[in-house]
Parts: C-alpha cells; structure tokens; sequence
C-alpha cells in the first residue's frame, strides 16, 4: 500500500520491532532498544519527520563511536522527592527522557508538582511523543531540553550564535482528546534548516539572522564564518520573546542541572527538564478537564480566517496522523529506510518491505 | 527637577506614601494599601507604564463599586503543602499575587518546587514585579495569569477572540544581576492596544487580526461588531507558537484553579499560576547561577545588529530604569497624576508635587 502521494507505508509495529533490533545489534540492551525504537517511530506517526527515524542513523553512529553510552542506569545527583537529578551519562536521552516522565508522573501522585532535570543526557528526540504519554495519565506535563554543546540562536539584538532552539512542550488532558503543545524558542529548527539546505530550498519566510545582522531565508547563512543564526521566536520585531523563552529553558534545564555551557562542550546531547503537575491535588482532575474541554470546544467553534478550513488544537493533528498511520501504517520521509539499509546490512537483517494490499493494519 | 524629556518627576517614597493613603481611603487596610501601592508605583520604576499607576484609578473605582473586595484573606481551596489552591474573594490581585509568591519561596525551600494558584483574584497588574520579588531571594519564579471574564485574543486559524494575552512572567538569579522575563502570548497587550487607540496612533506593525480574518496595525479593529483580536506570538506565520503558549497558561491558570471560563463571567479580574523552585534542593544554587552568569555574560558579549548599541539580558532595562528612579526620582506616563486627582481630592490629600531643584533622592 503506498500513501496518497506515492510514499510507501510500512506497518507500525513491525517497523518498531526492525529499529528496536537495529539497536540491539548496536549495543543496547532490549528494554532500551524498544523504548528508543518506540520513541523514534512515534515521532513519525505524528508527522514530526525531522525527529524522529531520521535520528536513528546518527544514534547508531554515536552508540558507534563511543559517544552514546549503551550501558547502566542514570547516576541520582539529588532525590528530594518532588525534585530529582540525574547525571544522564550520555545514555539515550529517549530512553532517560521517558524513564524521567515515568518518575515525575509517580512523584507528583503524592506531591502534586514533580520535577525531573537530567544532565549530561544524549539528544532526546521529539518533545511531543513525551506529552501524550504523560497527559493520557491524567496529567499536565512540562518538558524543555537545550544542547550546552551547540550553538545556533543569537541572542535578541545579537549576532553570534549562543544557545540552541530550545523546545518546550506542554501536554495536558482535557475531556476528549488531550492538547500536546510543541514549540521551540526559535521560529524554526536546526533539523529544519538541515533539510531546506540538503534540498536546495528557501525557508518559507526570513526566519534567520545572517552573520551581519540581516534577516535571511537562505539556509546556507548558517554555514558562513562566522555563522549566522536562527532568529527568536518575534524575529526582528519582538524577538526578545523568544529570547526570554530561551533563557528560561537554559535555566530550567542546565541551570537547575548545575551543568551546561559553563563546563567543556561534552558533544551532541541534551540538558532535560521534566515537570509533572496532577491535577487531582490542585483542584480537582473533572474541574481540571471541564475548563480545559470548555477551552478545547470554543477554540474549534471558532470562524476561521481566509484559506483555513478549520481552528485545530495543538496535537489535533498530530494525533489524526497517529491514528491514520496505525490503522494503514506510516509514511516515512524521503531518505529514511535509505540511511538505515547499511545498518541493516552490517546486523544481517531484512529492510523492513512496505505494506502491500489489503494488510494495512500494524501487524501486531 | 525633571526628566530629560520634561515630564516632572516624582519622590518614590512619597508617591508611595500618596497611593497607600489614597487606598486607605478607598478602603483597604494600611497593609493591603501599601502592598498594592508598592507594586503599582514599582511598575512604573521599571518602566511598565501601562501595568502601573496607570491601573490605580480604575482600582479604586472597583473597590467603590464593590467589584473589588476591600477585606479578609483569601479562601484555601487545597493545600497539599507542594501545591495550593486559593479562592482569591475579588480581593487586591497584587496583594493576593505577593501573598502567593511569598508563600511559594517559603514551601520550595522544603520541597524544592512549590505551585500556588489563585482564582477568582481580582486584576494582578505588572507580572515583572513578582519577579525580582523572587529571584533576589535565590529562587527561580513563574508567574502566569489569565482573565477568565475577558476575550482578546484568537486562536490561531481563528477570529472569534476567545482568551486573554496571558502574560508569563519568568525570574531567576544569576551571579550578578536577576534575569526578569515577561512576555505575553499575543504580540502586544490590550493597554498598548488601548493607549495607541486613545492616541490616535498605529500600532508597531500588524499585530491585530481583523473580525474578517486580516492582519492589521490599527488599533480600532478590536472594538468592531464582531470584534477583532489580538495576534498570538508568530502573527499570521506561525501563530500557532503563542496559541500553544496562551493554552498552556489558561491550562495552569483557569485548569488548575478548577474554575474559570467553563463558569458564568464574574468581572475583570484574574487567575494566577505562581510556581517557584530553589535551586539549592536541585543541583544547587551555586551551580545554577554558574551557568545562569555564564550565559548572561555570553549574551552580552556578543556582536550586535545594525541600530542596536548593547545586547540587554531581560530586565536590565527595567532595573537600570529602577535604579534611576530610585536616585533621581519617577517619570510617570502623561495624565496618570491627573486621573488620581478626584480621588485625592474626595479623600481631602493633596496630590504628590514634583522634585524641585536638587533634592531629587527618595524623601525617605
């Protein structure tokens, strides 16, 4: 079965079960290898292309070249119950992300409000796959990540690149479905320049600062030496709102981990910070989803502006994808099973074939 | 004595003194008076001029028309010891939001990170003096309010206005000066939007979405039949980011106080997300402004672009503006003096004069 625009689709689950051996062969042990492979898939049956196989490829390498960690747990920095570090020993940020969210959801039962900062993690993925799972629970969850080893955002008013994108995502429930919010300081991503510049394209707007302090659609200004950057969310007008969300997830994230840009660049990784609120020991988990239903439901009783069809709430869409790609498998980017063919190769399995006819569903 | 731009300024103690006593005489005890005095007047120290004295007269109508309660202290609905839920009585929203900080630095210091939300407060004025209230006490903060009884903005791909700007306020300590972040999830704010309208001016660029789905920088777009609105973060192009953020604080707001917009209107008004966390039960304070000074001195370090002589962390300009206001004396935005004057005079005090000649510091 190939998908509207001719992509092949490829049952879910067999495709997780093909990235969990591909990592297996790569050195981790089965537990982290599904969570890792569970984590990279889901990240495309949401539709976010940009993280999620497309990483395995530079996973694998990094487990490789030494520079993921394939063994052990996180190391406890502090336990105080309601905050908790970790040092990450460069373990899979996927996996110590979800082991994070796992940890807060269970903290906050008793505290109400739990936080989780992992240091020195690997690169963590996609914020969102992490916001449904802990919003299905019950619960509003708060996740943030920057890299100390990368540089690609200026601050507002500056030219010289001095932290990164810097996600956050925000998932709660409602009483349908819940709101998965995925945003980054910056108005685009570093993924996103990657793939517009491979693919000789423009940005769809001047969302980049060329090193001479001009606003620019052209990925290549961030190649330049000395590089340009990408432009705070509010570009050259209001940019110092993305800035400050920045500098809060700089805060939240290597601050409260004590360990950053401070210290020596430590390679491709993450500083996470992982918040979970239970509603049910604020005011109440059905007073919770009455006002954030009321919300849902006038948001998408609204008129629309020319052109849009309908107002969707965050993860609407995300979540429509999701349950598409279950149902008749997932389309994968252009390029994607591609990189993976030589790690397939080097562990003797099979590439994973494209749902043919009528065996649609994920075959487990 | 006054400004470089001719506008006379004020004594800040004796303004102060002039805002409690008019308070009083509105109703309140000497200490709700002086705590909401001391908020307002630091509003305008720190050049919020809209969020300031600006709001004391429309204040002091509510407490004369009731709309605003005068006594007590507010109900607690839960108290968990990390979280706490308030019902705020319409009391003072700035006496409320200082209570509630307060209370938050005191239960972080025990369980590292602490939630104190407040509903059905009255109006809470500038989210920035909360801030530094906080992080000069060693702590991280956030401040996040929403106004159930008002709709400005869309949601984005929409033009029925169905929530507020919902500004956040973010605080924490560095090893030199606090960083004081406070962004709203619209563009611009309803008292910009208001004083462009009263002054026959455009905004800045088109941060407004017309009742018919068009951007638009002219202020009288909101006040149509059907109304306009106020464009999240990211306008027309990528909207969707301020949308995100304005879900995310209704959720924290109105969804964790149990009670907001899915209830029938109670008036202008607020609720109010206060979460603090101590560094010290996280990695510690020593480590956190480690990395929060390194990352400031890295933003001000850099390269600037064309027209801009400095990068400035957030807040920087507003506690260099404190600083001088506190030596020199506050500038206040033209006609706030004027608006006080009935009620000065209905409570028989005189209005504040003006610094002359050289006794320009602080007259206590």
């Amino acid at each position: 079965m190939t998908s509207a625009d001719g992509a092949p689709r490829y049952a879910v689950a067999g495709l997780e079960a093909h990235v969990a051996d591909l990592f297996r062969a790569g050195g981790l042990d089965a537990e982290k290898a599904a969570v890792v492979a569970q984590v990279l898939v889901e990240a495309d049956l949401m539709g976010h292309t940009t993280h999620g196989l497309q990483l395995a490829a530079p996973y694998l390498r990094a487990l490789d070249d030494g520079s993921m960690t394939a063994d052990g747990e996180p190391e406890v920095v502090t336990d105080r119950g309601a905050t908790v570090v970790w040092g990450g020993r460069r373990l899979p940020g996927t996996w110590l992300t979800v082991r994070a969210v796992d940890l807060a959801i269970e903290r906050a039962a008793s505290h109400g409000v739990a936080c989780v900062v992992v240091r020195d993690s690997h690169h963590i993925a996609c914020l969102a796959v992490y916001l449904r799972r802990a919003a299905e629970r019950g619960c509003m969850v708060m996740v943030a990540s920057s890299d100390p080893s990368v540089v690609s955002v200026a601050p507002y008013g500056g030219t010289r690149p001095t932290f990164t994108p810097n996600p956050l995502g925000v998932g709660y429930p409602t009483d349908g479905d819940p709101v998965l919010i995925d945003v980054s300081a910056s108005i685009t991503t570093n993924g996103m320049v990657d793939r517009a510049e491979r693919e000789g394209r423009r940005l769809p707007g001047k969302w980049l600062l060329d090193a001479s302090g001009h606003a620019s659609d052209d990925p290549a200004v961030v190649r330049t030496d000395p590089p340009g950057s990408l432009l705070p969310i509010g570009g050259m007008d209001y940019g110092h709102k993305g800035f400050g969300l920045a500098l809060m997830i700089e805060a939240m994230t290597q601050g409260l981990a004590g360990f950053g840009r401070a210290e020596p660049p430590r390679g491709w990784g993450a500083s996470v910070f992982v918040q979970v609120m239970d509603p049910a020991l604020f005011a109440g988990a059905d007073a919770f989803a009455r006002e954030t239903g009321w919300m849902a439901r006038a948001c998408r009783a609204s008129p629309t502006v020319p052109g849009v069809d309908a107002v969707r709430m965050p993860g609407d869409r995300a979540l429509a994808r999701r349950r598409r790609a279950l149902a008749e498998g997932v389309a994968l980017y252009p390029g994607i099973i591609e990189a993976l063919r030589p790690f397939a190769e080097r562990a003797g399995l099979a590439p994973p074939t494209p749902i043919v006819g009528a065996a649609a569903g994920p075959s487990a």
